[in-house]
């Protein structure tokens, strides 16, 4: 690769950048932006500070709620978000792992009443230097992975 | 939106353009490539020929096989397919939907043993004009629906 960049730069939106590599389809799904707007999704980018590559989401037109930049700290802690307005980046977001997930998250816990009653998944932060999460129905204590993670 | 394309060119590989939008994140679910290599995705892009808007997907340094991309006929029979040599465009292919399905597409019938007992997925098609298929195992006809599709 001789270029370092390959998506347009755009006007007004949401920029996600140094997602680990292959993790931006995930981002994305975890969004649940998947089935509107303009978004433009590089995957294996060259980085200097992700040796394995990195991806990178940009959405236009839509500023991300801090919940839903949060929930991107789940499985990209170290992500960058800028948020973009008339072509200049006009915030800089700081994003940790949430205090709480709702619906996102899939409790392991095959019996719990999330899995099987339709019982809203929620879980609450239990560790964050590990990003631990204790289910509020069944009490199993999870650490995140992105396989555990689907659309809201 | 004023600028109409938002992807960078590549220089090898493979673009898959015109594909009906938000259809491009099925497009690299079923091709399989989601989780190696170098690729751009772009959603809901402004297009003549597809009012709701078209998405695209640039493949760097792979040429995709005619299998493979007659496999993204089945839920965007118009996309153009554009194999790159050097920045040039070295074949313009041409797409069809493939005379038989395997391994991406789930057959509706939830007795079936593709579904339970862990048999080859494994379609051969019925009606071309409509894109139907029967399921080799229960003899079941199915029209193909992006829904029905998954990774390989």
């Amino acid at each position: 690769m001789d270029r370092a960049y390959k998506v347009y730069s755009i006007d007004n939106g949401t920029v996600i950048d140094h997602i680990p590599t292959p993790l931006a389809l995930k981002v994305v799904e975890i969004l649940g932006i998947g089935n509107e707007g303009i978004f433009t999704i590089g995957v294996g980018f060259q980085s200097k500070s992700l040796p394995e590559g990195k991806d990178i989401v940009k959405i236009e037109n839509r500023i991300l709620l801090e919940s839903e930049t949060d929930t991107i700290a789940l499985i990209a802690p170290r992500a960058t978000i800028n948020i973009i307005c008339n072509g200049k980046v006009s915030e800089k977001r700081k994003i940790s792992v949430p205090e709480t997930i709702r619906g996102v998250m899939t409790c392991p816990n095959p019996n719990c009443a999330t899995n099987n009653l339709g019982a809203e998944k929620h879980f609450t932060l239990e560790d964050p230097s590990q990003v631990v999460y204790r289910c509020r129905y069944c009490e199993r204590v999870t650490e995140v992975k992105p396989e555990n993670l689907t659309a809201p």
